[in-house]
């Protein structure tokens, strides 16, 4: 039986002997993870074909399958990405700001380590080394609760980080695993506020709101993109074109990923013919409303009207929809009624409109003729991603290492007294 | 019946049209708002009486009463606190940081307002204009929701509000009050995620709990300070007299103060005595360990036993926990147990022992010979406090006007594709 309670009380203990160390020490222990996550490969892969094995038993998609799925490159992908963690700067101990204070009282603003953080995701087996070593690297100990599609990947992956802690002289309790694929573990974790600081879930919409709707412990919400791209009348719609073909196709998978095209009607019949032609190689499916549907269907095979559901669906596939809107403030209009606040762009010429957007669109990132695939930490120049937040206290959009941190005040007197 | 979604609906309304305004448009509503507490004094007074007289008949204590008054003095105290308010920086608009991606895309993240904020509170109608002045000056929108014992002050101190914001041609639902004392409605407004970013409650632990418990929306936990100083053996021990003093007694009620004194068992016979005469004037009573009740009982009248729960206490009055630890590793053991992780502090000639109470507490604020008296806004140099956190996401310890904002990530590119 797993108990949550002591896993917390351990990983608070951890917690408290990760926060003392030197940057050395704990790149020290990373060396060692990416070391023997190579050297135990084919235990790993023996675990993970388990995983794979039991996946096609219960008949999972071949796409899930793949997300399962470890391999020696991958592995040694995984490895690599440990040791590029090794190579950023640590956070803590960071001066944010400081000063004397009329009261002669010198202040100083510390960063530190937030705890012990709880990381609820699905089915990839990489999740598990990227959260550990991220968490790591800032002084904060881990409970990590994977899907129950990769328990065994999951559990020997743990070992091989726990074995490697063990031999850097680091408590091993600083990265732990529920592997009991038991639901109501998931419940209890969100309840574990004496001992757990922050929770990130990473996965879908349905995740998300569990999340947010039973945890009493602080949810960072996030990696739901149902993002817009604005074309206005005075955009260049032959660059507009790669743009919006980049948007949508680069990586489709992606929370970045475009999901609906606003056109301003002007411009509607002169680009949507354009745009239908552009994508047909990649075979976009248009969700069109009824002017742009008109529009569509003398040029493209793929189209249907869209449905105010799918308006606010994000797809991750090759569809787009498609909205006609008579102006900027019917746009910002529209994202505000369909967005998730993740990532908008609008395509422009007038600098004065880009600035209204900019303005008046409230989401992580806000684009001005650009592609809505940059928001990611790598792209950001953050080095690292943790996840995409989506709401806006203590981290919005690509969270860096610094989202792991908190800080503290440090206030230094000489038996010094308020007046 | 009180309609919370419409009131959710207008405050997002509301909001979007705050943030579009410059520093000098939320400044004049803010002195509007100041000029018409002053003119409106009579009526104010007059409701006032009201929740006086009710407090009377419902024999609240004279400690409550004299929070909830309001006389010209404190209205005026009140308007001006609003006036220093117009005189602080906007943080919205400002630059956190930026530079240009290998993309060629300039990228800069940009503070902006955090959206509706939900403020839960008890017996203070002065908190109403506080948080309703803090939020405007911010560009957010807020729903308060006070105490059913202010209620009539409240509703006429938000009607001002709304007045003066009407004439300064602001969207008057920036500022909304729940009046109606269903306490059903509290869980209601916790639940609202749809239309408020951030609940902020200010009060006891109870209210605290209940808000970090059952709200879907990000809550702001903090206030509670069971607050400690280890007194070191090297310790200045006549130094340390006035620090404790000040700690304990300049004002009592408040989270700062201190609530366990830990001393150095090497020094606590010949401590202990100078304490107890030196807080004899301010009849504080003492909760002693056994070590502690052996030496005190000598020396002062009031000492008991203390109990495992007291250890727990933020007294906010006169009584003191006295605890004698052998070192410091005892002395960190102590707070990480008992603490609320508010401010701590060292009483310490030794550079070394003071570096490692600094690194091994865990609190908003550690002190190195210093009063806990000073963790608040004002000191520290804030220029405002909506409240003190004692969690460790978005921010921790005293939240200034920064606290209420959030940012965006503004990216500009020239048709720019991720490669």
């Amino acid at each position: 039986m797993t108990d949550l309670i002591q896993m917390g009380k351990r990983a608070k203990q951890a917690a408290f002997a990760l926060s003392q160390l030197s940057q050395q020490e704990k790149n020290h222990a990373l060396a060692l993870i990416a070391e023997r996550l190579e050297a135990q490969q084919e235990r790993i892969l023996a675990e993970n074909a388990k995983d794979i094995q039991a996946a096609r038993e219960n008949g999972l998609s071949e796409s899930i399958i793949d997300r399962l799925l470890l391999t020696k490159e991958r592995l040694t992908g995984i490895a690599d990405d440990v040791r590029h963690v090794i190579s950023l700067a640590d956070p803590v101990g960071k001066i944010i700001d400081g000063g004397v204070l009329d009261s002669g009282l010198k202040l100083e603003r510390i960063r530190t380590p937030l705890g012990v953080i709880g990381t609820i995701y699905e089915a990839r087996p990489n999740v598990t080394i990227d959260v550990a070593s991220l968490c790591l690297k800032t002084g904060n100990a881990v409970i990590l609760r994977g899907g129950k599609e990769t328990q065994h990947s999951n559990k020997i992956l743990v070992e091989v980080v726990q074995n490697a802690l063990q031999q850097a002289g680091l408590p091993e309790m600083a990265v732990q695993a529920i592997t009991d694929p038991d639901r109501a573990l998931v419940m209890e974790l969100l309840h574990l506020d004496k001992y757990v600081d922050m929770i990130i879930p990473r996965g879908g919409a349905g995740l998300q709101a569990l999340c947010r709707d039973n945890s009493s412990i602080p949810v960072i919400v996030g990696g739901i993109g149902v993002c817009h791209i604005f074309v206005e009348q005075s955009a260049d719609q032959d660059r507009s074109l790669a743009v919006i073909e980049n948007a949508k196709t680069q990586r489709p998978s992606t929370c970045n990923t475009v999901e609906t095209l606003l056109v301003q009607e002007s411009i509607a019949e002169e680009f949507l013919p354009k745009l239908a032609r552009r994508l047909k190689t990649k075979e976009v499916k248009f969700h069109a409303d009824s002017t742009a549907l008109s529009i569509l269907q003398g040029v493209s095979a793929d189209v249907k009207p869209v449905t105010e559901q799918q308006l606010r669906n994000e797809w991750l596939t090759y569809d787009l929809n498609v909205v006609i809107v008579k102006g900027i403030e019917e746009a910002v209009e529209h994202i505000r009624e369909y967005g998730s606040e993740h990532s908008e762009s609008i395509l422009t010429e007038s600098q004065k409109l880009a600035n209204q957007f900019v303005a008046q669109v409230d989401a992580a990132a806000v684009y001005v003729n650009a592609s809505t695939r940059f928001t990611d930490g790598g792209q950001f120049g953050l080095g690292a991603e943790v996840a995409v937040s989506t709401q806006k206290l203590h981290a919005r959009g690509p969270m860096g290492l610094e989202a792991l941190t908190t800080y503290k005040w440090v206030c230094v007197g000489d038996y010094t007294s308020r007046a």
